[in-house]
């Protein structure tokens, strides 16, 4: 079981030696290329924003005739021939703040003078947007950023981080003035993606007051080639660990779920950290209905993204600041000491859900290397 | 003399009776239609982006085909007949902070206990990422946004507010990895639009720690229909008013300059306030330095913003929070006492520069009318 069967289906964007983008779905370790299996104009597109566009019942439609392909033993392009892309075209992109576990940990060791969390945390789901234009594919190298560390201190990030995160994916778009309400997530939401939102902790500690993150996150947010439809993922919805206060009635408390998917983080081939989606405080529906809530437009190809996703343990801590506990406890992985990440590592995030045939689906991996500060 | 003389000639998308987007120049109180008066296929697109692409030597080339043809008395359409729509289609938008005395009237306003400006102030220009999707073009009704102005106290913000700023386009794009010199904003900048960074002030204070602006700014911002090219600027590049600590040398604190652009901010058809983009701290070039020094490559159609443009005086404050000192210090306007925007308010932002040809340029205007909140 390679996790990718028909039960799952994920969609992403391949090309064979150097010819143009086509529309593929991953089977088991191939690629079903739908340009060739349908005649649907927007199958034959270079990117999933035209399907994306067409809304839930398209989707499902599209979901059901590759099923029918998928099952009717249709010819499959061997993953080793292609070459995947970035699979849709980002609009806007926002990262929240979701993992009650993370921000407190951050908070701690941030802010070790002040409360953990700040006082709006649990009224609302922080986020904050981030930059589009360098989401990159799955593989691209991360070139290690240069910056201000410290007044008058300028040079190579000392603290380079990962952030394992899920990302959604907005199909339908929105008008002006119309907030999404969170029992509408299906409607808009086309599929999840793995996320690493690369950070440089230093950079960002020095920046991000008042107005938040800038350059430590902006060069480089990797995300998955392959699109989980949110309809694969039926089997995988859980209760939220809990909100107390209660939150306001835009963010259905009585609705609102979680999903169990488990997340694993391997540095320079050594498995570091397995956090559980499902401990996420504030859960998908949420984030969409808050995103919207003042009457901000969605665009086909909007990405939001949860932010850290880390468990109370501290073997299920999603970034390295929190694993080394801001640099102050050092853990191993690739048989050494470590803090943050160094030239040549490699990071591997890994996504798997319960499904809906009973076993489960391996959602499409995150994986990138650190190349060196350039100049 | 309107300011859009042959020495200004700002690019804009018009269309007339419904019909299709087109490329035009202003010139007096008329359009020159650019499909129509040449051939060259970047200017028969329904947006500016295929030819801001295309870098400055083309950007060069075409005005001064545009210039010829404005002096030799091609027929315009009249502005009367004419619907403007977006300019270009917005890929990252990056709105910074870079008013000394701005950030200084906001700090002792919302930290009135601390420090006014941060300790990273002075050392970086600092800036985050806003929602491209909700940039509108002047004249788009802002509607009210409805949001947590603190905890359990969720309606119609009863802050908003105007920013009055100045947007650059970004023409040319560049590679990741590779820094922009602040030398090479005329390689980069295609051209400058007006741009009112609409706020809801109360959703904002209470959403913006520790991750920055997020709701309190993603409902609308708003940019002029003219984009004036950077080289009609020429006769405007300024000193800027000064920098100590010296900056460091990615931000070019030797050679960087500022422009002296006047703005002039009109409520309920007054004139409330004139601010000088002349006294800002941080100019144009720094902020793309700063903006790229961590290898964050950039798009065509990325647009980075001044920030709210407030100059040393009261009557040069660029935003409403200021100029009621935070609600405390009402002004007039209309004939009435005012603090924040009310239903029904029009706000119209103008800009002028001297021109190359010794008289003034007048850059595009940027209005905008306060509908109610959606029930």
């Amino acid at each position: 079981m390679t996790g990718f069967g028909t039960d799952h289906l994920p969609y992403g964007i391949f090309s064979v030696d150097g010819g143009p983008r086509r529309i593929g779905v991953r089977l088991g370790d191939g690629v079903l290329a739908l340009d060739e299996l349908t005649d649907r104009p927007e199958l034959a597109e270079k990117s999933l924003n035209p399907l994306m566009a067409l809304g839930p019942q398209v989707w499902r439609e599209t979901h059901e005739q590759v099923t029918w392909l998928a099952e009717d033993d249709s010819p499959t392009i061997p993953l080793s021939d292609v070459v995947m892309h970035l699979p849709f075209e980002v609009a806007d992109y926002v990262d929240f703040y979701a993992s009650e576990h993370h921000a407190t940990n951050v908070g701690r060791i941030m802010r070790p003078d002040g409360e953990a969390l700040t006082a709006n945390w649990k009224h609302l789901p922080i986020g904050y947007h981030g930059r589009a234009g360098t989401i990159v594919p799955s593989g691209t190298p991360v070139i290690r950023p240069t910056g201000q560390r410290h007044a008058d201190d300028i040079g190579p990030s000392r603290r380079l981080d990962l952030e394992a995160e899920l990302g959604f994916v907005v199909g339908t778009p929105s008008p002006p003035g119309e907030p999404v309400a969170a029992s509408s997530l299906a409607d808009h939401v086309f599929g999840v993606v793995g996320l690493n939102d690369w950070s440089a902790r230093d950079l960002q500690a020095w920046e991000y007051v008042p107005l938040g993150p800038f350059l430590g996150k902006s060069f480089a947010t990797s995300i998955s080639h392959w699109v989980t439809p949110l309809s694969a993922l039926d089997a995988a919805w859980c209760d939220l660990p809990g909100q107390d206060p209660r939150p306001a009635a835009y963010l259905a408390p009585d609705e609102a779920r979680g999903l169990d998917i488990d997340v694993e983080i391997e540095l320079a081939g050594e498995v570091v950290s397995r956090p559980s989606y499902a401990s996420t405080y504030w859960g998908p529906a949420q984030m969409l209905a808050h995103l919207t809530s003042n009457g901000a437009s969605l665009r086909t190809g909007d990405l939001f993204a949860s932010g850290t996703i880390s468990g109370p343990e501290r073997d299920q801590r999603g970034c390295l600041l929190e694993l080394s506990w801001g640099g102050q406890e050092p853990f191993t992985a690739g048989g050494r000491e470590r803090t943050f990440l160094e030239d040549g590592d490699e990071v591997v995030l890994r996504y798997s859900a319960p499904s809906t045939s009973g076993g489960r689906l391996t959602l499409g991996e995150v994986r990138g290397s650190i190349s060196p500060a350039r100049g």
